[in-house]
């Protein structure tokens, strides 16, 4: 195991601030390609201002940028122009997430550097992509959560639009992103042919939302917010317990007969109204009522570990704390510890790609200083 | 452009049920592979019993399984079994989503496939992964929701744990394991070593709470339910207008002083408070009530036009019907259409994986009713 990763040897330029893009090219980095961060002289990164700080250390930052070097340069200096092109020039990949325009602007559009550097992948990650009405309008994850509609169906029954706990939009585009690349890598490995991937952060929700937009185009049915619960699958919803609250996922008759069972409820398993998905779904307030009676009879810990027996997925509603400490996430090495220079040693999460061919690696490089790779950088390309 | 997409000459044999192994595949097939999917015989894939039904077509299904063949087969009848490893002899990727184990007691686990198959890469898709002392627990979306962390962040702030709106575990996972797969192939044509590739929905969720995670670890900070707002960027929320709410998604400073003048209010941009997006977050309650005093004087359409002409990433929360309506849908190619052979066209949502070098075709092969290929495919095999 020499290789660091299946991209060992793989060069990004990457271009890419804040989220969406720097999340794919993490990820690209965890796959073991070197990713250069090429950011503006002064600040870098907008998202080197986002807090929590610990000691001046941004946690934000630290959390999507480990494994990366870091170069500034000004693109509309000729100067810094030049070393960015000779980067260009030993490069893989060029990662962006700049609004459509603005790298055209710059003389680095597609067309043009894909006649100077036919070997060059060229991805963008924008929030409506390069084609369309809409492609030049500004747009952060927030926006496109509202507009995709994916904060209609998020949130309590009956109550207030909520906002997915994490930046979707902006980590599922980098993930399309990355798996885009990745097939644009075999392509031109294949072929010799180098592709423009243009994935769009709003075109990522709506195929995230697969059933949801079936649902409508099919069935005519608007999904709205449902709280805990499925549409189309019952029991699949936290049910309150004694102490607290239980998440039960019982996906087919199977299982509902070992939930039914488990819960001394046996009698459930032939009653004509639950007898399949769509008739529990269909009764679905009676039957969460009947499950619920029972659970309440219990402390949530009790029913997890007689679920567990009886083979019935459960779970329960835990806090980041709780998720981190469950003994699984260091057996999968979920928290990786990277050495910041001012903290030292710090955990961050891991990477969920696992390889057999390669190693996980438990440590990282730490994500970088504003400029910190440049006197090594620029002596590599004979510029110093 | 006679290729399909950047995986066309890939074969897939797909095990995989319901959604998250089926969402990977339905990608690869997008990206030109061959994916055959080799169902149980009876009901086949569990999730064709998810509703809603038209005419006995089940929407949930068809929106993931598009592009796809289907066979039938029992990998407990040797005759099937052999049809199966003739399949594998000619494949170049096995996905599979049991629980860990279930391959291996039939004979199929990857120590065994690898020795025999030595250029078939294996991929897993699974609740906890294939390592650890969670490893054999039964796994379904709510579970790992409910477990990781995720719905511990979702839902109005001080109110009851939401489900995020879609089965992210499930979608999330799924999209990871066709990022590694597509890796996995760029390895093996560089190398001709096949790898196993192991998901964990648990480990993805973990990888995409990413910040959350950091701020736990580094600043001790245990994240909750805040609603429509994001812990470290302000303003970036939804807030009231006169006849709804608005969507602002300002996430530095040249934003908020485009919001600012945009508002009327260009005394906040100099407002000591507010200066930078730090101090905007530890002021966020003033601020929002600053803002949103302004924003309820007029309705959002008005106050849309006024952003967009101004700049300012603003947006409606939309429900399905709106995001759908939205012409960048049509200009992205994002509702495809395929043929059902009851009810004719009926459109789904279309893949986000765009390439300059391969067309985005406005239709797909329908979803497979079950074992629908078994002629064909036992033909090219010479067994019919």
């Amino acid at each position: 195991m020499t290789a660091k990763g299946p991209l060992s040897g793989i060069t990004v330029v990457d271009l890419t601030r804040v989220l969406a893009g720097p999340y794919c090219t993490m990820m690209l980095a965890d796959m073991g390609a070197r990713v250069i961060k090429v950011e503006p002289p002064g600040l870098g990164d907008d998202s080197r201002q986002f807090g929590p700080f610990i000691q001046g250390r941004p946690c934000y930052f630290g959390s999507v940028n480990r494994g990366k070097e870091s170069i500034a340069l000004d693109l509309k200096s000729e100067a810094d122009r030049a070393v960015f092109e000779k980067l260009l020039e030993r490069a893989d990949i060029l990662t962006e997430n700049f609004r459509p325009g603005v790298l055209e602007r710059l003389g680095y559009g597609w067309e043009h550097l894909h006649e100077r550097y036919p070997r060059l992948i060229y991805a963008s990650t924008s929030g409506f992509g390069h084609a369309g009405p809409a492609r030049d309008r500004p747009s952060y994850d927030m926006v496109i959560q509202g507009m995709s509609g994916m904060m209609s169906v998020t949130g309590p029954s009956g109550g207030e639009p909520c906002r997915v706990g994490i930046s979707i939009a902006d980590v599922g585009s980098g993930i399309f992103t990355a798996a885009a690349v990745n097939a644009a890598l075999l392509h031109r490995e294949r072929t010799g042919e180098a592709s423009r991937v243009d994935i769009a952060m709003y075109d990522c929700l709506l195929a995230m939302l697969e059933s949801t937009i079936s649902r409508y185009t099919m069935a005519g049915e608007v999904g709205g917010r449902m709280g805990s619960r499925h549409p189309a699958i019952m029991p699949f919803e936290a049910f309150a317990t004694a102490d607290g609250h239980i998440v039960l996922a019982c996906g087919n008759d199977k299982m509902f007969g070992l939930l039914a069972r488990a819960l001394g409820l046996p009698e459930l398993i032939e009653d004509e109204r639950f007898r399949r998905n769509e008739l529990r779904v269909a009764n679905r307030e009676i039957l969460h009522e009947l499950i619920e009676e029972r659970l309440r009879g219990d402390r949530t810990a009790n029913w997890l570990a007689h679920f567990d027996a009886a083979g019935v997925p459960a779970g329960p509603i835990n806090s980041i704390d709780e998720a981190l400490s469950h003994p699984q996430v260091a057996a999968r090495n979920m928290l990786i510890s990277v050495t910041d220079p001012v903290l030292g040693p710090v955990q961050i999460a891991g990477t969920p790609l696992k390889f057999s061919t390669f190693e996980d690696p438990p440590t990282r490089r730490v994500a970088p200083d504003l400029d910190q790779d440049r006197r090594a950088i620029l002596a590599e390309l004979g510029l110093a």
